[in-house]
């Protein structure tokens, strides 16, 4: 078991999550809450949001979450649904928990909501502990 | 049937694109192909290229083929595979083709390769035509 | 709104499940619950219960959530995770429960446990409403 | 490496598919293709084939290429893309490749077609070797 804090300096680390302006708001065992502020550039040719960045910000959440107990956890297989349209200057958080461990493997669930709790995206992801 | 110059300028000031380095190599009419070098921005707190990325290079090879004929297609869902660990400094590209067009909605594949082309990841995502 | 009962009944005339045995416990709108023994004829050639029943069993919940309303509701793009093996004979229910609402598309997550209440699946669906 | 004759037969021992009426048509390594035609017993409550069928029918080509060295695989994550409605009566067959082997884990990419060779599905699936 792990120092959560220490688990914690490493996952905000992240210099891709630097990069984009993602933030590690929580972080438990086995749950972790991501946040990102949807600015102009991250959005798309047509103007909105770019799917890649809502996907990251809810991979961010799961990659934390996966890894909270210190023990490297990989990313196999992801998807993820796209809910609502979003404006830019939305703030998104993403809430990541852990719906199974099978040892080996472990998955887990990611919800993407706006400032007004309405769910923007679902993200479900599987990870390999090597 | 748009003029492919036209739809090529619009897709290629995505903004989300030029923030991580993303370039369009080339776009037909239902395909396209993105490339990205993953440099230390683009890592995760494991030190290697955040999937986040990975995905994103994908995505963005999706939206381009999705909307290649000028009509607006949005993301409706998608899947990653993440098949093999890549180093920093890689370049990868994504090759994105239709696979199915039902009209409202028409589902692509995307192959993320390396220089070599070795399949790093593979993604699927559906679009809805509004 | 439809009349439930008679929702219900349309629901279970489903031949499908008929066939593999599938029974629909519980039906509320936005939700439902199925139910299915696994036995010999539902094993695959390594003599555990096929992913196919296990997913069909899933994906009757989803169905079953999905038409509750009485509007028809079609499957765009599922997903499903294994996470624990079963044994022949054991009795598997399916909970469907709608996780967002756009209008013409729906989500729901559906998720497959034992008697013990373990989780062995995870499903997620999203319908079109032509 | 396996007599294909020998994995040919336990693979065509599958009660599952023997339920459902699947034929195992072809087997090589890393491929497969099954059979199925669409009758009354495999449809749903709209009176159309049942997604459980289709998807099973392309579960059942995933599990015989993937299984089809001899080795034992397991399904870890699938996912299926529903692109065209079918009628009872149609002959379906899905084709499985792999698409990538990662030794521990291995991909495989199944479509799902009618007689006159249109896309009906597209599944994809990540397996586990124990």
């Amino acid at each position: 078991m792990a120092d959560i804090d220490a688990v914690r300096r490493h996952i905000e680390s992240d210099a891709y999550c630097e990069t984009l302006g993602i933030d590690l708001v929580s972080l438990e065992e086995g749950m972790a809450k991501t946040r990102l502020e949807v600015t102009d550039d991250l959005t798309n040719f047509h103007g909105t949001p770019h799917g890649g960045a809502i996907y990251s910000l809810a991979d961010a959440a799961f990659a934390a979450a996966s890894n909270s107990d210190g023990e490297t956890a990989v990313a196999l297989e992801t998807n993820i649904s796209y809910l609502e349209a979003v404006e830019v200057g939305t703030v998104l958080t993403a809430t990541a928990d852990k719906t199974h461990d099978g040892g080996r493997t472990a998955e887990y669930e990611v919800v993407v909501a706006d400032e007004g709790d309405e769910r923007i995206a679902t993200f479900r992801g599987r990870v390999y502990k090597p």
